[in-house]
């Protein structure tokens, strides 16, 4: 079932203004949802908007939250989401560090008492507009063990950078710090097929292929698998993401995280606020010329574009190429969604009434 | 056989002095270098004395840089390394963006025509004392192949991040964007045994056992090791690694890099001056005091080296267990090094009349 991004908007929105969002907070937090669905990563998109309606029954989202910088220098701010959508939380912070960019060179924003925040790399492409590198960060509810360990410390805390170009389109990796997203192996469950070695381990740390694996207490893989493959990069990777998403600003972090399902209570002896995020904007002007910088990433595009494939491989991507051009396809086509998400999404429509 | 610290030292300060390095220059670099040997990174310590001085014989080296900033705002600058010792010019940088980080919150330095730098965790750990979090990367010559590709176009750029704490030893992960680093590999090589499958391509671009693999024409794998398993994150980040050291300061970037190697030369047409880092220095009470940070940052590290642990495996670890340990062991019982590195050392003595 396929619907224009324009249905999928007006239906989002309607939704969030039904929870008591305020207009304009209710629009924004409906586009960043659907970018997850435009660029496909269906998993963070419109699929999780009863997720979020769920949570805010139970008061663990505030709909209409005081979001204000709590702490600051010239080039960095602390931000208390109140509680809010991460979905508006996190434009909120990215715009502080593109302020603070414009006057000190550079802005870092780590926020606290926050939510989930849609696609990390939604905030990080605020930047481009304004010739600068976006970066965007946040913890997530524990889905990972640390190399060595049966326990679930981590989420999937994803990285993403966007880099303008000149006329090559900009550069935006986009990735979460496990071997796979989880979104990745819910598209195996929903097949039932076998996930491969290296993604997921089984309750007593053992590897798996299991794609169920991580709901039977087992957990997600930092990238790199095991040891001898770099695990312990991976984990580090996320750890570094923990700690300047929520040790930074005073959310919580590792297994404190709150989780997102509203049927798992949040820890009763929280170590900070909500969940955490962290956000950077670099001026590339600040370092050099706009115009110098964004020819020589075109260089630097071009001659990866260039680089000689493998057997059987077409050709070498630039991160962000298979997003942009599903994003295009969708905007004209339209978003696909499956089936039990429709009626999902209608059945919470019914209950605000809502169309879908 | 097995040297004391003083005397590598004493020994390395000797030949840079020789090679015309000025007093204060020769001590640092020698620090520098001799942290890798130290911290169990042995491939880029002492090891690598000799390639030093072959670089400067082909004049690829300046041993009396005019080290200087050459663009900045409040929270950024250029540095030009004017072809010095990256051992020195990195000290220097890394200050810089301490320096900045005191007045602006942080500091965040992009350098361009300088060499290769030594460990990146050195640099990072730099901004510790300061209750900072230190950033370094750097990126290298091309050993490493995006996914898809059987060209070399990116090094093994690595990331370091070093974060401090209160009563518990600092946070530093410093680690290649490959599956594994190359010194693990001449590991291997030595001991004439495989490497896993995950490591290396061979020049057609498919994944070999064989730890000579890159000599004969292949590459090291980004971390992740193939598409299945997230190389295209692993090549993400040496990517951002690459822009964020060359790009914006106007290095060579991607297969432009200068090889490390004497032997082979610099490409006729580079794109930018000599090799790249890149560093960060952020304040901790930009964000929020320095003391519940660094409490947090205990009960954080407390907590994962809680994790219940796999079978078989003792603990978890906390990146920066493992080279500290070795760190202090060696401080104590000296610096084991093979016979060719030491034969090789001998040589380069002889030649300045320096006693080993």
């Amino acid at each position: 079932m396929v619907f224009t991004y324009a249905e999928l908007f007006d239906f989002t929105k309607s939704i969030l203004l039904n929870i008591g969002c305020p207009e304009k907070d209710a629009a924004l937090a409906a586009d960043v949802l659907l970018s997850a669905d435009l660029r496909g990563v269906d998993s963070h998109g419109v699929a999780r908007l009863s997720g979020y309606v769920r949570l805010w029954e139970k008061e663990r989202i505030n709909a209409t939250p005081n979001i204000k910088i709590v702490h600051e220098t010239p080039s960095t701010a602390v931000v208390d989401g109140d509680g809010g959508l991460g979905l508006v939380v996190a434009p909120f912070a990215m715009q502080v560090a593109i302020d603070k960019a414009k006057i000190a060179g550079t802005g870092w924003v780590s926020v606290k008492h926050s939510n989930h925040y849609g696609i990390a790399g939604y905030h990080a492409m605020m930047a481009l507009e304004h010739d600068m590198i976006g970066i965007s960060l946040t913890n997530a509810s524990p889905l990972v063990s640390p190399t060595f360990s049966k326990e679930r410390l981590l989420g999937t805390n994803p990285i993403a950078v966007a880099i303008p170009a000149k006329s090559q389109p900009a550069f935006v990796a986009d990735m979460a710090t496990t071997t796979a997203a989880n979104g990745k192996l819910e598209i195996l469950q929903r097949k039932e097929m076998d996930a491969p070695l290296g993604w997921v381990q089984d309750k007593d740390g053992n590897q798996t292929t299991d794609s169920n694996g991580v709901k039977k207490g087992g957990a997600l893989l930092p990238l790199g698998g095991d040891r001898e493959h770099g695990s312990h990069k991976g984990y580090a990777l996320g750890a570094i993401v923990d700690i300047f998403s929520a040790v930074l600003s005073g959310a919580n972090y590792g297994p404190w995280v709150p989780p997102f399902v509203a049927f798992l209570e949040p820890d009763p002896n929280p170590v900070g606020e909500g969940l955490g995020h962290f956000f950077g904007a670099m001026r590339v002007d600040a370092f050099r010329p706009a115009d110098d910088f964004k020819s020589h990433m075109d260089n630097w595009i071009g001659r990866f574009r260039q680089a000689k494939p493998t057997e059987g491989n077409e050709k070498v991507l630039i991160p962000g190429d298979p997003e942009r051009e599903l994003e295009a396809e969708r905007r004209i086509s339209g978003i696909p969604l499956l089936k039990p998400v429709v009626d999902d999404l209608r059945s919470l429509g019914e209950r605000f009434g809502v169309k879908l």
